[in-house]
Order: C-alpha cells, then structure tokens, then sequence
C-alpha cells in the first residue's frame, strides 16, 4: 500500500474539527448548541451583493482574468484609497479567498525549510499552510496579560535566523481581538527593513474596530513597498465567508510578478463569487456602521458578562470578533468536550474552540477559549450564563 | 530588499501567457485574433445550472461543509454510480475547481525532493502544482506518430527510483487527445501495485469521447483502491469554468483522511459555484448528446483540414478537444508570436498555443502546436486556412 507523505501526516487537524462529533452527538440528544467556536457571522450579506448575482446575465460561466477582472480590481483599488491606503489595480491579486492569498503569499517568499515568525496565539490555519508549503512558524508569545500586544521587538530578534524570511501577523487579530497601534506597525517595519524580511499582513477584519479606534495598515506605513505584503478577503467584511474571495495586496513587483506564477497555475478564482464581491463594494456605510455597532454592543456584553464569572481573566478585543478568555480550569479540551457531552443547563449546551490549537508552542493556551461573539446578545448572555454554571459543575467532578 | 523564494523563481509562467500581449497588439491594429489557443468551451453552461444560482434563497452567503455539502457529494456519488465508478459520498472531497483537487493530492502523497512521472506532453499546469509542492516532474515521453498512447511499461521501469511516489495521467487528454484503453489503464495499475505508487488520474474530459469509444475510469480497475486517486471538475463537462468547483477521489481512506487536512487550511470551496454544480448534475443526457456530436464535428472538420496543409502531421484525438499538430517548421513559439506580429488574412489571424509548453524534457514539441477546437466549425475552418496559407508565407521569410 503506497504511503502518504511526511508533510500530510504533520498537517494539522483543524483544532475546532475535533469537537463537532460531540455536538453532533449532543444535538441528538435533543441538546440545543449555543456555537461560540465559529467565525461565522450571522450577519446577513449586503443584498446588493447577492442581487449581482442573481441578475447576471451569464450565458457561459467562464474563466474570468487569472488576476481578478480589471474592472473588479479597479474598485478594490478605490476601496483602499477611501481607507488610505494608496494602491493600483495591478499591486492586487484576486484570490479565492484570504486562504489562497496567504499560499500564494508563503509560496512566493519561502522555501522548504525557510521560517516564519508569528506572534501566538494566532488563526491555527497558518499552521496548515505552513506545513503545506514545508515552511516552520517560529511563535513569538504575546500575554493575555498585556491584551495580546505585539511582543518586544528584542524578542523578535532573538528568534531571527537565516532562515527566517518573514513576520505574520493578524490585525486586528483572531483570536486575539487585538488592534496593532501604528507604534507598533512602525517598529515591526523598522525590524524588516533592518533585517530584510517580509512583513505580511492578514487584514481583513479591518473594518471591526471598537471604542473609535483607527486601523492602520501595513500598506499605510511610509517605505515598506518592498517588504509588505497584505492578505484581505470579502468574508467577514461583507459576511460572505461562502464567496471565497480574497486577495494579495503588494507594492513589491516581484512578488507579485511571483504570486501570478502561482495563481495561473490554478487558472482564475471564481467567477460567480467576483461578481457578488464587486457589487459589494457598493454597500452603503451604513451597513458597516450598524454592523459595527451591534459587533460592538456585542463585545461589551459578552466582556461584562464573562468578567462576572470568578476566575476568569478576559482581554478585552479591539477589533475583529473573538475574544480569548482564561478559565479556572486546567484543560480547555477537557472542558470543551464535556460541555457537549455532560452539561445542558434548560436543554442547552455551549460549544467554544479550546485556545491551545491557536498556540504553536507546546503548553500554552491549555486554559483558554476563544469565544467568537458573531452570536446575538441574548444568545451570548445565555451562552456565558451556561459557561459559568458549567465551570461550577465541572470543577466539582474534574 | 527581501529576496523571492527559489520556488518561485522556478514556478512556470504559463506557456500560453507570454503570447497575449503580441494579441492584443494585433486586436489594437485591427485584426481578428482566431483563439485556437484556450479551453474555454463557447458551449452554453446548462441554464439548470445558472437558474439554480438566481433562485437560491440566500440571506447569509456562508461556509458550506469542508468536503462539500452533505447532498452534493451524495449526489456525484450517483453520477458516478451511472457511470460505472462505485464511490461513496465519503470517498469524494469537492475543491475548488480540478486545480485544487491537484494540489491536495500532490500534498498528500509527495514530500519535497519526491518524483511524480507524467506522459508527456502533459497539461502545463502540473509543473505548477508540482512546483508549488516541491516535487520533481519526471516526464516519460510519448509520441505523437503512436497517436501519444501510453509509453511502454519498461519505460515507465527505467524512471521508477525510490524517490517514485505517483503516475500522473490525464484522460482523455489535454493536450493530447488520447484516451487511454481498458488494457493500458491494467497495465499502469499492475505497475502501481508492483512499485507500491499511486496513480493520479485526471478524468476532467471523461465525457468527451468520439468514434463510440467508452471511458475506462481508473476507479473502474479492480483492486487498486489504495492506489487510484481521481481528480474531477464540472468546467468542461458543463461548460462552467468559471465556476471552480472540480473534486477528488479515493477509495483510499488514508488519501481522503489526509487531503482532508489541506482542505480544512482553506475552510471551503466556493458555496455559490456549488449550488451551480449541484443543479449541473441534473442536466438531461440530450444536452450532452449535442455536446458531443459537435465536438466530433469540429474535431473531424479540424482534423480534415489540417491534413489538407502539406507537412503538418495530426494525432486524431479520441477524447477531450484539443488536438496536437506538428508543422513543418523549426519554431512553434516563433511561429505562433509571429502570426500575431506579421500576418493577417482579410483582417484576421490565428492566435496557437506553442507544445513546448507541453513537454517538460527540454528540445521536444518545438515544431508542435496544441489546438482547442472550442469554437464553431466556420471559424474552426477559416483559422486552420490562415493557418495554411500562413505557413506558406513563414517559409518565405524565415
């Protein structure tokens, strides 16, 4: 029987994946699960997004520009320019889906065997990408103590080798909920260009920032052309996780002369998709403006009612829509698993994603959850309300 | 400034690229350009296909499942239990278009500095994904005077080293043609079980078959499950390229168990695009009956004319709708830019695909084109006249 590769059997599980035969079984059971493990939002799609495409008049569904349509690259173009971020049409590269723009991104910069450095926890799928391209994450630990700030740049130093080719961060994050000060991004930048890395970016929860604070992006930051690259999806922006649309932004010819190589190879990204994602662009701003303020009430129960529950330790998000909390607890897995399986408080359950699949180093995380509040509020009340109970109940039997 | 990978530097640009913008100098002066170059089908998509996609009722454009949704997969299984192939819905993960399906399976059975053999010529795309992936092409010529059918297996032999890990064909192929019988598909598979190696199949074109001959699926030989890998998609079958969505499959579960892990890095294929090929399948067989007969109509017209041209040598193809020709001339990638720079019939020219692309052993094809006979018999019969009259001419001046 021929044997499946090395790189196969290292690619990470999905942390989350582990846990849906248990809700699975507790849903049969006749147990209502409250999902707080899942980054899909409920939120409903623009509907001149999904109009688009009803109204298309398409007689063959055709391969569209391996690049992403002109016309569709030229609003992105605009779109950033309204956020300040000054790119043409040719510095981008649409994809499906931020996914594919971080392969792309980690094909066209490193080699098997080459490092990437990214602060932990961090979206465990990079793990996943990494892996595929036989690329190593080098974690750098960012503390709940300090809300997941970026760590010191003496601490990046010392895990820089000559292997390493590049820094990953989320901003803001998930799982984090941390928003990158401008500070910050400058004194990364600064680290790049001493040390010639590249600095990629995933954005694309850009537009969820709480508390009137502003994002600032790595494109934003002034000499970095040759060192930036950003990862940006319609997915969470427009709640249309399903379109898989995303893209690769760079001032860096090279890279994306070298990203293109990759993306041809798969032909083009999906037609159906880029129309939805175009007419997106025209979402008036009071769509984001409700949103983000229902995101923000959100955060704010979700906090205050996570706080009330002794022993829990919360960093309180910024941006984006997760938040991590600490437990009383010795094992998130643990826990998680017997939430599904051993507690229901009035018929129902709640599901979190144990926060240790976010941490590459062995050890860390072990009593945090990542929460994703993309739930309404009275779902979330009761889903804290559940977890309080349940950390009672578990600590009488753990 | 921070260095491109070495991988990157080596993705192949796709061989067909390079000659766009010589025809878009050509359109810019005027002249017609004949796209005899690319795949993509002028057939009508199936409307059950798109009116599925306007009459979907969608509030929130979401993730589908990992693998594909529940009732899609249930449902290829049927198309293919029709089609003499016995699979389960669990023995098929839906990707984003043939590509990803490529990509997945590359992952999950080779390792950087791994070999995989191909027939060449072969679809150009797999020295990407090959490339991509850190593995080594190992082409195995065969020949255009055989009708390009499957080398001798003590050739096959001669290349198998412990580095071996997979076979790779394509059938019906692009761009050959050739469709590959019962006997040579047991021949591969008596290789696969002696060397321990998997055979990736590529049956993207399986229903494009002429002259009353019947696909013989490599899931269709017996006792060769934890070696047969198939990849598939819905753009040429129901002439929706655009729309990404192809699959893989396997009986073998470790593949599937495995491929699954890459799958889950990208969350999931695109769920407007899969509503689209759900509804493709209930297409009725009088859709591809015409299909068909008009693709064996071009195919006999084109075939027919070129052999009208003195010098220029066919292989028939019995599948898919491409056809390889070889033309009495040193340069193929001479040729093809020049009918774009320097000729022009009553306003028009033909734009060819070059079969050195095709080739990965250096020297060979030079004197080969590759044609797509995706377009109407008229037009099929007025660019293979230019294309006559246009090799009188290169003569002269080159």
């Amino acid at each position: 029987m021929p044997k499946i590769s090395v790189k196969g059997s290292k690619m990470p599980a999905s942390p989350i994946r582990k846990l849906v035969p248990y809700a699975e079984q507790a849903k049969k059971r006749g147990i209502r699960v409250i999902h707080l493990n899942i980054g899909q939002p409920d939120i409903k799609t623009p509907k001149i997004a999904l109009d688009a495409v009803k109204n298309a008049n398409i007689e063959v569904l055709a391969y569209s520009m391996t690049e992403g349509s002109e016309a569709y690259r030229q609003k992105i173009s605009g779109y950033y320019r309204k956020n300040g971020i000054e790119v043409a049409a040719d510095d981008i590269i649409v994809t499906t889906g931020g996914s594919e723009a971080l392969s792309f991104a980690m094909g066209s910069i490193m080699d098997n065997g080459d490092d990437i450095i990214i602060p932990e926890p961090f979206y465990a799928n990079y793990n996943g990408f990494a892996t595929a391209m036989g690329v190593s994450v080098v974690p750098i630990v960012s503390k709940i103590e300090e809300n997941f700030a970026l760590p010191p740049i003496s601490e990046f130093e010392k895990l820089i080798s000559s292997r390493t080719k590049a820094i990953l961060i989320c901003n803001p994050g998930n799982p984090t909920g941390y928003l990158y000060s401008k500070e910050e991004i400058a004194q990364l930048a600064q680290l790049a260009r001493k040390h010639d890395l590249f600095i990629m970016a995933d954005e694309v929860y850009r537009e969820f920032t709480y508390d009137g604070r502003e994002h600032y992006s790595i494109l934003q930051e002034p000499d970095l052309e040759d060192h930036a690259i950003m990862i940006d999806s319609v997915s969470k922006r427009y709640s249309m996780c399903g379109a898989r649309i995303g893209c690769l932004v760079s001032k860096n010819k090279e890279v994306i002369k070298t990203a293109m190589k990759f993306a041809q190879a798969r032909l083009s990204p999906p037609t159906l998709a880029q129309i939805a994602s175009e007419a997106a662009l025209d979402t008036p701003q009071s769509y984001f403006d409700e949103v983000i303020e229902e995101y923000a009430t959100r955060r704010n129960v979700l906090v205050k009612e996570l706080q009330k529950i002794a022993g829990v330790k919360v960093a309180v998000p910024q941006g984006a829509f997760y938040c991590i909390a600490e437990l009383p607890i010795d094992s998130a897995d643990d826990f998680a698993q017997w939430l599904l399986e051993n507690f229901e408080m009035n018929g129902e359950t709640v599901m979190v994603a144990p926060a240790a699949g976010f941490y590459a180093t062995e050890g860390l995380g072990h009593n945090q959850i990542r929460i994703a509040y993309v739930l309404e509020k009275d779902s979330l009340v009761r889903a804290v309300t559940i977890l309080g109970e349940a950390l009672q109940a578990y600590k009488k039997v753990r």
